[in-house]
């Protein structure tokens, strides 16, 4: 699956008191990335679809002004939802990447009762572009 | 003018590299005191209104679960709109507080096209209520 | 396994776009939930312990005011860490919760150099004093 | 005094249920535009220190995904302090720039004992470079 990356630098406002980057604020970078994934790939964020469950896991710890680099994908896509997953690297140097973060987000498209539906048709056409397998079969 | 009190614990989250509560937690606080100002008060939060300015001044740190007294209080009222006072103090113990922050909010009533405009009548009652001096004369 | 039970309101500053609660505030509200069980049971919050990995589910979405109840327990304790199991939910009224979030954070006892290592004797003390299985045998 | 230029996208974690920015995250950005300032004069960033007060004004809202333009700028430099004034724009389209947030934030260097004492060297040195005035006379 083709992965998108973009880089940020970790910010003070999301270190805490033990002087590493928060472990909620890869949340952030996760939706950072996703951002830069749905830009290049056109899909308009009023498109985007609930989140209904996130998992990190944290290998090593980052620091305050880290430069990182965000490697985000689909993954487990399916006829009513899919996840993003994110990978979070600081970039020790050019080529130097230290895995800090890794995990992903569940989306799941529901209809105005919350109920779980088909996907609209703007994600099963950029799944076709990019060539995503679907894990349940066609639509 | 009547003054609100509230309590609350100073979280991990709120923490920055420092090891200190982050500046901008304070925000967090002040509309915390805010709203327990406005539910003793029954103006429903539906009726609040934009910010149009922040202030705060850190005369000393907070840390990570401090327990945190919160002061709030309306000043400066007009027609078109009010500042909301806050201070915030760690109770070191029962009756030795330490001003940790201190600061206000601006808000400005505005109507759709953002041309201030009168403020509505739950605002006007409160402040008859709690014998609220108008800074711009009777409405 | 004894669940510890606190109750907070959702603020404004954790609302997002979509007029909710958002999902990263979830992990905010994890934490109040394990400070206030390392309180009750007397641990002391130095003596915490770096998280490996978070989890978090949403089954229904949680809005700004709105009075939540923050479940929390240890589970899957081993010899050198342990999971923190959180639910929150909203209270509509008394005895009428929804759940709006549940999952956990992984901790790991580790050395300076970064190595998992045996927990501390007060993490023991008080598994043994609530009387907490371990999965993996005695220590 | 010599203007620096940062641009950034506004983070969804970044707005509230009013389905505009949170003015909170306005010192989020705030501090994005210090970081890259000082990167650029080459001021380490350990050098940082603290901040006594914060001020905000929000002239017109910014949205989700806005593409924004911080430009920020040393002032009122003294002996002991200084504040650094931030101007946030969002970029409707190149060279239409709206104003969406302005403040400050004022630093005070102090002693181990918070005592407020002489900037250190690298700070003056810096302030040389850039032609900034003193407000109160030499060092």
């Amino acid at each position: 699956m083709k992965k998108f990356t973009t880089r940020i630098r970790a910010r003070y406002c999301e270190t805490d008191a033990a002087q590493v980057i928060y472990y909620g604020s890869f949340m952030h970078y996760f939706e950072v990335g996703k951002m830069e994934m749905y830009r290049e790939l056109g899909i308009p964020y009023r498109a985007d679809i609930p989140i209904l469950e996130t998992y990190c896991r944290y290998p090593s710890p980052a620091f305050f002004d880290d430069l990182l680099e965000i490697h985000t994908w689909f993954d487990d896509i399916r006829s009513k939802g899919f996840k993003i997953r994110s990978e979070v690297y600081r970039v020790v140097k050019e080529h130097d990447l230290v895995l800090v973060g890794e995990g992903y987000t569940t989306h799941i498209y529901v209809n105005e009762d919350r109920v779980p539906t088909l996907l609209p048709d703007h994600y099963v056409q950029v799944f076709d572009r990019i060539g995503a397998t679907r894990e349940d079969g066609k639509r």
